[in-house]
Formats: C-alpha cells, structure tokens, sequence
C-alpha cells in the first residue's frame, strides 16, 4: 500500500497551471519584449494597468524583483524606509532593500491590528530632524495582504491614512501587494481601491491566481519607463515572455474564485482549534497555529501527511485552488488521526 | 497592396517558440522551485551541466541575470575585471557590472583576432603591484562568441591559454557564453571543450536555439548554491518555471541546426559583398557592414523591409531560424532593388 | 551687558585640543602614511592595539568611518547584522550600514538594562533557518558605553556572553567602542577587558579625551591590513597624519580624568531633578531628561544660556572637560533662574 | 660612515608641514564641524570658494574622498563616466568610482596631447542611443594636471571645449584638480580659469602646497550642502578639523612657489637626458622615465639613494618644496655616479 500523497498547505505559490493556461500559453502571440515589445506581454501589462489604477504597468520575473525595482527607484543611499514590523521586503527578501536599494528599514509597530500600522506610527517617523546629519525618511512600504501577520487584510480607510500620512511627510508610498486579489476579495473592493496614494504598487500573478512564474510592478508612466531599465539592470528583462502572459491573463480572470481558498481557510481553522489548537482567525486564505516547539509539530505534521511552512515563530497553513475543500477536510482528518 | 512583412535580421532574440516547444511546455511537469525544485527545470539544469562539463547549473530568466550572478560571486568590492574590448557585460548590461558587482572594469586589446584578446595582455594586467593601494585584479571576463566582434570565435587552444594566463595570475574566470551553442558548431567541438578552466559559464537558450525566456549559468556545486541564493536576491527565482525548462530542454537538441544560421550568414555577406558592401565575414551567424552613416543606412534598410541594428558604430545583421535562406536571398534582393 | 557665554553640553565633541595637545601636534614627526607609514602615527597605532588587546589597530578620520569600515569587512551583500534598539550604527551614521556596508538591520530588544540586549536576544536571531532563501545573520554590533541610551555601561561578563552568544551562532563581533573610555573607567576595568571576543573594535580620541579629529578601528592583524585598504577605498587615507596622531597620543595618557566628567554629569542630574525634571541616572558622563515638548524645552534651554541635544524623544547633556564642575554648577542656576 | 639619507622623489605628497604651518596649526581656533562648523575651517573653504570661482567648498580628508563625494552625487546607478586613459579615478582610487558611486567607466583616448582627450572623444560618447536598455552617460570627469600622463597641463580654451561637448551632451562635468595649483602656475591663468563649465572640482592642499591631511571638493550651494551630507555617510565629517584648515590657508599662499618645483623637474629631466635617459619633458613638477625594465631601474635608484615610483610602465619623479634644486642635482649625480 502506497502512502497517500501529502496535502501541501505550504503557500499558494504552489499551484499549478491547469488546462486552460497551457493552452492559451501554447497558442499565446509573441515577440522581443526587449526589442518591440511583446503583444500579449503588453496586452497584460495594460490589463494590469487598468485593474491596478496605475497609469502602466511591467511584467517582472518575481515579486521580489518588483518589490526590489520599486525600492531602488525611490530610494537614494542610505535613504530610511518604513514597513511594517515582519513585512516580506525586511526578512524574506535576502537583505536586497539593504545592499541593492541602498535602503536603511525601520519597523513599525502595529497597533492598528496585526500587519497594520498606525498613520501615528508613520507620522512619528517622518517629523524627522532638519539637521544635514540625520537619516532622511523617504519611503513608506506597506503589505496588503500581510503575510508574516498571517495574510491579513488593511481596508481601504486605514489604507489612504497611511498613504496620506506618508505623503504630508514628503515620504513615497509603495505598496506590496503580492496577495492584493485576496484583500480586494475579503474586503469586497476593487483591487485599485486598495492602491489609492500609492507611487507604485506590486502584484503577483503566481500565488493564489495560479499562473506560472510572474508579478508585476505598476505606477506612473515615468516610473515604469524607468522601472523597465531597472529590471534590464537586473536582468529581468525577457524575450518571448507572452508564453507566461497568456497564462497571467487567464489569472486576472480568476480573482473571484480566491473566495473558495478563504473558506477553505476558516473551515481549516475551525477543524484545528476543534482539536485544541490556537489558530489565528484567516482574513483570507491562511491561518497561524501558536504552537510550543514549531520545528517538532511541522516535522509530525508531514509525518501524517500535511505540509506546512515555519513563519515568525508560528506554523502557517495557505489554502489554494490546488488544496479544495476536501483536501482540507481530509488534512483536519489526518491531523486528528495522527494526534499531531 | 500590402506591404511585405520586413525580415528581421535585428537578432537571434527575435525567434518564436515552435509547435513542438509550445506542445512540450503545456504538458510540462511543474512545481515551486523554491521550495521544492521544480523537476523540470531540475532536468534542464542537470543535462546543461552535462553538456558544459560543470558539476551544476542554474537556470535564469536572462543573459544579463547569469553574467552578474556571476560577477556578484566572483567580485568584492572594487575588485578589477577584465573583459575583451565591445564585451556585452561592459556595453549591453547597463552598468550592473559596476554599482551592482562593484567591479571596475579594464578592457583588453584584442590582438588575436576581433573579440580575441591575447594571453599577454592578461598577463600584462595579472603582474599587479603588490602595494595595498593598487587595484586589485579578481576576473577574466571571456565571450565566445563575441557579439559586438561580429560573432567571432574563440578556438579551444586559445581559449585554454587565456584561461591559464587568468589563473596563473590569481583570477578567476567566467565566460560569458550566451553563444556558446554557435561557437560550438563553427570549431566543431563540444561546447564543454570551450569551458576548459573557467569558474563559471552563462549560457543562453532563447537566442538561436529559438526558446522563450531563459539562460543559465553553470559552475562548481558551491558556485551554483550561492548563485542559487543570488538569484533569489535579485529576483529571478521562480515558481513553475518549468514550463519554460520544458522548451530549454527541446532547444538543446537543436544546436546542431545552428549550421544553417551561419551557411545563411555567409550567403548574406556574400550577397551583400557582390552589391558593394563592406561585410566582415560571418564566422558563425552574424555578419558586421561597415558604412559611413549608421543611422542612415538602417532607415533606407527599413524601407526596403530589412531589419538590422547599429553595433559599435557599424551595422549587425543576425541569421536565425525564423529568417531561413529564402529570407536572406529576399534581403539581399530587397536592398539591391531599393538601392540602399 | 554682553550675554555671557553658553554652557555647551551638546556632546563631548565639543572639546578642543589644549595647549600641550598642540604643542605636541608642532613638534611631531610626520611622514606619508600612505607611502611609508608616518611615524607618530605607527606609534599612536601600536599603542591602541597594546591598550585594546588587539593585534593591530589603524587610524580613521572619524568613528562612522571606523565603524563602516568594520561592517564593510564583516558583512557581504545582504547578510544581516544585529544592533542593540537605538545604536549609533542604525540611527546616526545616515544609513551607511545598509547602502555601503550592504548589511540588512535588526534591533535587539534591551532587556538587560538601557542599551543592554540579552545573550537570549542575540541567540533568538542566530538559531536561523537553513534554508537558502533565509536571511544570513553575520554580525552583532554592540556599543559600549551606548549612546541614545544615556551613556549606559555594559559590563565586561555581560560583554563576554553577547560575544560568546554571538560566536556560538556563527556571527562575528563589532564593538563600537566610541566612549569605551567612559566604560572602562566606569567599570574600574581596562578597555582590553570589554573588547574580549570582539572581531574589531572602534574607539574615539575625540570626545571626551579631547584630542582633534581621529579614531581608530582596531583587531586581528588580517583584518586591519584589509581595514588599511578599505579606509583608502572610503577616502580615509591621509599624509602626514602625525600632527593628528601626536594630539591622540597625548588624549591617551587622559582617559583616568574622565572620572571628573562623570561626577560632573551626576551634580547635573541630581541638580536638575532637584528642580523637579525626570532625569536618567548617569553611568558615565552623560544623562538624558524626560520632558513633554523636547523642541520647547531645548529652545528654553537655549535661552536660559545652556545647550544641550534631542536624542530620541528625550533630551541629551554631556559633561566633557572643557565644561567642568562651576559649569555644571552655573548651568543647573540657569536653569533654575530661567524656570525652563 | 653612515649612508646619506634618499632624496624622495616619489611624490609631491611627502612635503612635511613647516614652522609656519605647525604653528598657525597650535594657534588655531577650532570648533566642532558636525555641529557648528568650525570657525578656520569655515574661513579656509570660503576662501577656496573663492578662488575656484564656485558658490561653496567642503574640507575633506583626502583628494580620493573628494573624487568620491562628487562621483556619488552627479552619478546613479550603473551611469558611464568618461574619463581620460590613465585617470587617477580609475587606476588609483581601488575601484571606489565603481562599488561606491555605481558608475561605469569609459577611457577616452587622449589624442590633444598627453592626458588630454578631445572634445570629438567626448562627443563620440554622449551621441548615445536613444534606446532604453542602453548605457547612460552621465558624466565627464577631468583631471588637471594628468598625474599617469606626467603632470601635463590642459589649457583654459581646450578645458572650456571639453565642458562645453559634455554639457551640448547631458553630461555633467566634474574636475579632478588635485594638483590644479601647477596647472594655474604653468599656465599663468588663475585657478578659476581651470574649472569653467564645471559642476564640481576636487583639490589637493597636502601635495606641492605642504599642508598635512587636506583636500576640498567645490561646486554650487547645492552641491556642497549634499556633499556635506554624502561626507558624513563616508566618515569624513570630523571635529576640531580648525587645525588642519590653518595649515591649508598658509598653504594656499604659497601657489606661486611652485615655479621652483617646475624648474627643477626640468633640471631633472635635462640632467637624466645627458645621462642619456629618455625622459618626458616636464609641463609642472614631473617627468616620466622610459626604461625597459621598470623594477630594476627603481632598485638601482633606491640602491643609489634616489628614491621614485612606477607608473604605468615607466618611471615618475616628482620634484616638491622638501626637495630643492641641490637635492634634484645631487640625484643626478648619484645616479651619474652608480651609473644605474
């Protein structure tokens, strides 16, 4: 008898293209991105453009390289950015807004709920010295949907305070929004009600829309013609990329279905603390167990046959359209069973 | 009466993945190469090692990316690197050799041949001073083929000598071998005798070899696993790209082809050469025209419906598998009867 | 009537060399430090290391430059390093620890006392993921005595477990030993006892000690050949350094008289809340008062004929020896008079 | 018998301060720069102002600090530099133009004499493509006089006609002066003469002038209160730096003096050339020697008690204020006599 295979609730990066992407990938128009500009790279890129309120858009090979394009556009050396406290940009992104923006973080507090500062906090920041010799605040980065919080969600309100607090300060505003499908479903806006203020803001097309290999970066026309020499620098710059296009645009049409990963989410956490353990309530489409020793309980849980990934001291589940409503169910039955 | 569609001799770039590339990449097996390696792309990177005689290799979504991966690795701060005078990582890569490697580039005569520099004249930079305020010396920067040369071709032998120079002089080498394939062909080696002593080698697959998006870069095992985490610092590390390791796999069974990219560039130079031009000849699938307005000469190129690009003050015409010997016989037509 | 002059209790920075100091400066033997070595300046170097425990030690313009070049030669791109909450290297050197040095934050909570993390601390950020997308912890920065937290001593046994901590995880050690002086003659300890298990070490001629401009970074005899290059890298490289050096030689034979300055900054806090303000409890010769409106309080003080310094929400006053115990004295009747 | 001490030939950076200077150095009124500027240093960078014919000027330790702050400023990310074959910025100050300023560096060939470029270079250089993915030009960085070219001097009206082509190009115009003092002297022109059409100028006051530790960087208001800034971050910002700035005014008295050092470079080089050298001739204070083995000869010299430097295959004597007209012809015949 074979041993089931596990259920991976590890992230949403894990799904893969179905029927339909391979397809229109298959038959996707393409061209020199570098030279002429890829039809459906730029059929994309406007999509994109037009959902995210931007003036354009640019596709990038990961969302750390968008994120990373934006930093090093709107910070000079030495330049202090803020993030919230765990933001991706501060711990999972190899120290690239240190050595490659230029860029000095500092963490915000956030007492406006997990993953969510306070307008005060980034107003605490920016009323900064005068004196030549003091560091020079130049950029706010926020998270939305917050992952390290556990995929939380900041409405549009606390949003535009942030935005508008950063800004009074003479601060740019970039936002990562790697899950902004998610929080646009939670919250029932669209995706550019969350963007409003922002100089540039991040997307990704290969976590919860299931797209192979792609994010974008989006803002005014100046900052993207710029972004675009910055991802050559990079080298991100590609040919033929329309193969994954096509495959982004399928993605964008699937925002909604997002709702089923955040069901799946509150059913996963429910069946959990039935069982006894501390789970974070899910925003959207991930849930945190508070556990005693993490390394153990994730070396017992792939033991019974559920995957998940260590974060900031807790253990984090990820729902996605690869792990449905009855791989969950079954998940909660293999924990219960092997008594993890 | 529409116009003819121009024939793009810009660049190899500019090729399309075919029917059987696009089959093979909506069938292929995918998974998140950063958590898990993808097994596709795992394939592409073991039979590229393979071929180039390197314990690993890494795929990256662009030349640019594999070079400065490279030079990331193999420089410290302010270390000095030399490269072949018209070198793409001096000229095409936006200075990210500079701010983001930190090396200070020297450029190297090429007394052997165009794009061939001289075992002395590595010599001549590696017999350094020994004082702590001197530059200090750290690469060899080879490119075979050397595209602004023309696509010109370094023999083995050479190649081994410059190589031995560079190490006897305490540096390392890496070669830029985007065209690798090419070379390969015209000396009638295996691209592996053209790796001999280097410490790293970037390799593309979406120029002649027609895939979409993608290069790699090989080397020592601990070579690729701190290129493996550069690359994620710079962005270019990707879930499911195996769909596009899918079509790499299928371009490395074609380099023999690339034999009639170059047959068609010596059939364009001739031609060209019968009409007055002043052509180099094409040592594999490139071909230099050296005329006295640049800008001009490409405009009434355009006109007459042939594409081609200025390259270090001549113009560069590339034969590719999507421009076959009918094309490059229509060229030539094309600019006998516009007069250009 | 003239306004009588302002007593300066900004910072120690504000001495200024006496007339031995300048006589020696006349009289010293100079040479070209970069060709040769400049005498005086060997001299003073030798007998840094002798003091500090260190096999070499190499002069610098200033502290942010001894301590970049430490973080320079410590941290490669991207690695993280740790810093007590509020330490000079993250908040005073205008980011050059992220943009030059490459290095990526983190905070340590202070738990042990003001500026005073736990070996607990330092533990939690070193016990890493192995993951090859994690960050890569490579340094503690400690900072004895601790600026922004009132001049705050950390003694050589609490010293010695962050190092050792530090060791045990695999980061090297910093110190930024500015005020190590203040420190030591706190702690009834020679400045060697409070470098033990650091990797390097910065300490200032220019503060309380008096002498004009100079610094020095000191530690293996490896590290300070690479430290040389790296200061003339940054521009630090000097001729005839000598007449700076003779002025440090002399600020050496000093470092018992700062006992003067701490009495100094004792009769001030004590004086002060006397008058009622919240003040620190001075460890060496500094104390930071607590006040509502620090913009309104240092403009009063200003007023009333007494300088002082914001420093992180509270207000800063140094003791040094060009304001002595009728300074202080005079200062706290200022104060009283003027009811600030 | 003891051995007669060397005459020090090497660089005009071994002149030792004298009486005067050691003296204006004890009585000099001194501050702390950082917070309030220094009162002799203030008065010493008004005064270089002035005669550079810029808005401001800033003391930095070092001429490579200099070159840096203002390669910093006037570059961003991977931008070209145009500099003449041989310039000190990129052989001499270890790669910093690369790793710190992030610039990218282009040799122009210096067809209007030694260590002068046309101004046809700099136009062939900045006819830049439009293209997004091509390199920026962005700056043209002078150097008068050329130290690798032997001193040589670039006249007001080929100066003007170089600024004037990197200006008509986009390019901002930066002029390494560190022995700009001679060039005026040969010349006959003031200083300001020398940095028309400028953005920025780096001068030396501790090499001909005598002064110890000291050059300054000058341009607009603007770029001085940035420069200020980007010296802080690179540990230049220093204390008490009053006792430097007076030796630098004394030494800034003394320009016409230099005459003296220029006669006895041709005294040097006319007495080698009856020797049957083959010497260059000098334009300021040096002369380069062709010899055909470079190592060997300078241990000849060093044997015979003449001490000099290699510099890019030959040999540089430097005449300087601590080496009169009797030393020079006592080398001569020390070498007539060892017949090296």
């Amino acid at each position: 008898m074979t041993k089931p295979a596990p259920i991976d609730l590890r992230s949403d990066t894990v799904t893969r293209p179905d029927d339909r992407m391979t397809a229109a990938m298959a038959s996707a128009e393409v061209g020199d991105d570098v030279l002429d500009h890829d039809p459906t790279m730029r059929a994309l890129e406007d999509r994109l453009a037009e959902i995210l309120g931007a003036d354009a858009a640019l596709w990038v090979p990961s969302g750390t390289m968008g994120n990373l394009v934006a930093l090093c556009l709107h910070l000079h050396r030495g330049d202090q950015f803020l993030a919230p406290r765990g933001a991706h940009v501060l711990h999972h992104e190899l120290g690239s807004a240190a050595w490659l923006a230029g860029g000095m973080p500092e963490s915000l507090d956030c007492d406006a709920g997990p993953g969510r500062p306070t307008a005060d906090a980034v107003r605490a920041h920016t009323r900064g010295s005068n004196r030549y010799d003091a560091l020079r605040p130049a950029l706010l980065c926020l998270e939305n949907t917050h992952n390290s919080a556990g995929g939380t969600v900041t409405p549009p309100h606390e949003h535009a305070q942030l935005a508008a607090a950063a800004r009074d300060g003479g601060l740019r505003v970039h936002l990562d929004g790697a899950r902004i499908w998610n929080a646009s479903v939670t919250l029932g806006v669209p995706p550019g009600a969350l963007t409003v203020g922002a100089d540039s803001v991040q997307v990704c097309l290969s976590k919860g829309l299931g797209a192979p290999v792609g994010s974008a970066v989006a803002g005014s026309t100046e900052f993207v013609a710029e972004a675009r020499r910055m991802r050559k620098m990079l080298g991100g710059g590609v040919r033929q990329g329309g193969v994954l296009a096509a495959a982004g645009l399928i993605a964008l049409e699937r925002v909604d279905s997002l709702a089923d990963d955040h069901a799946n989410a509150l059913l996963l956490a429910d069946g959990l603390r039935e069982l006894g353990w501390d789970m974070s309530t899910p925003e959207t489409n991930m849930t945190l167990a508070s556990v005693p020793d993490v390394g153990l309980t994730l070396e017992r849980l792939r033991t019974a046959g559920v995957l998940a990934v260590p974060m900031h001291g807790k253990i984090r589940f990820v729902t996605h359209r690869d792990a449905g409503k009855s791989d969950v169910e079954e998940a909660v039955r293999r924990i219960a069973t092997a008594g993890v």
